[in-house]
């Protein structure tokens, strides 16, 4: 039997399922972790996503997500703040240790301004972070959502910019599609150690269907997978690997038909 | 009256127009430079092409393009690299000294050896392009395009290629549209000192309208245009500034009126 005890699903891969479907999905398929999104929990309630998590037995491998801090006020950046601490308490009540960050958009034209935003937005809730047990995770997202997702675009930003902070409470989330071309990936890795405190996987097609609905199916694209996993496991991360994939093709498929296709391909590529 | 020296108009920017129409152009806005494209020359013969271009007085800042030397096979990477010696041949013939490299595509999954065979690519022809006074210019592509255009998507990347290399026949050229986003610009372009032989603008619209016609006019998006040539110029290049923009809503419009356009934006945003 092929191991899939890292294996977790992130329940965008399958964006029509409610909580409770893909919670149904993933003790029916073996799947012994989830990714899960806010407002999926939103729409059922924090208290009754709760109870329903822990009575399915699977695993939390993050929920997602926090960030979104650059904002053009002061008014406006204190309030995501505040929306990230509450984030922060879901996290902690869901049962994972993990918050992804999604560190936010460009104000402006000033990619700089906005990137210390960031840190002072961590700087903000890593105390409330630790104190609730929960690591939040910078995830570098691709340089084509530099403007209007994340001015974080590299895994040594990342890197740099967990470093201000202590190991319990702030690391990065490495996703295959977003720092795959990066020339410095590897040593870049390497030097995460004991950092690493999420694994994202997908893959790039060639060519690349959309802007944000680009990724696909691991095998069905360029990355080389099972190597950028290989670099992952050295650095020290044995955590949940996450596949998160935002396709329209695979959003249009029957869930369960996605989860055999994700395991298997998870056993063969990863 | 607005300083339009160092302005060139990348033939791209108005895709219809052959190249004399585009020399024309030029002609009528005082737009004293072109940056020419390999099919437009053709389309004309490169003899035909080189008489009108000495005729008009317009300078040639660059020809566009070389590379695309990665290969599943020996025979085609030869194949590439003839072809790049005829690009360098075709370059001193029009009067450029530049000769803009678009490093190429990935072969398979293997984004390190595609990477070696463009270093390999660069040194069979360079010693070609010294003596016929070309500089090959590196430009890293944005790493949305890592796949199918070009595995060289940093400026760091390129300049490490480069400085295998002398710098009278090997250089960088700086796009903004490809690497604002990168978190080492600023220090990476204070160390391309001497190698830069090219610099690109455009602007970053959001939302970003696709992933190959995404780039738009100077002014209409995110990039921080003037503190980018700041640091350009700061790094010794005095060269001309090419406005090349591939936008289905730009071509659409008449080429005169872009060419004010780019003009005026040339000397506010630039």
């Amino acid at each position: 039997m092929a191991d899939l005890s890292r294996l977790s699903f992130n329940q965008i891969t399958v964006n029509s399922w409610t909580l409770r479907e893909a919670l149904g999905g993933c003790a029916r398929h073996g799947v012994p972790a989830i990714g899960l999104w806010r407002d999926r929990v939103d729409a059922m309630g924090l208290g009754a996503a709760t109870k329903l998590v822990k009575e399915s037995g699977i695993a939390v491998s993050s929920l997602c997500r926090g960030g979104g801090f650059p904002a053009a006020t002061q008014d406006e950046r204190r309030k995501r703040i505040e929306n990230n601490l509450r984030a922060i308490d879901e996290a902690a009540a869901l049962g994972t240790t993990v918050l992804v960050l999604v560190c936010g958009a460009l104000v402006g034209r000033d990619l700089e301004g906005s990137r210390n935003m960031v840190v002072e937005g961590i700087a903000a809730i890593e105390t409330h972070a630790r104190e609730r047990g929960i690591k939040l995770g910078i995830e570098p997202l691709h340089p084509m959502y530099a403007a209007d997702r994340s001015v974080v675009v590299t895994v040594k930003q990342a890197r740099e910019i967990a470093a201000r902070f202590p190991p319990e409470s702030v690391g990065v989330v490495v996703d295959v599609f977003h720092v795959w071309h990066d020339p410095d990936l590897y040593s870049e890795i390497e030097k995460l150690q004991g950092r690493i405190v999420g694994f994202h996987v997908s893959d790039w097609p060639v060519p690349l269907p959309g802007i944000l609905m680009g990724r696909t199916m691991m095998g069905d694209g360029v990355i080389e997978l099972s190597r950028i996993r290989s670099a992952v496991d050295k650095a020290g991360y044995a955590g949940p690997i996450e596949v998160e994939i935002f396709n329209q093709k695979i959003w249009d498929q029957p869930g369960d038909q996605v989860l055999e296709l994700m395991k298997r391909r998870f056993v063969e590529c990863v």
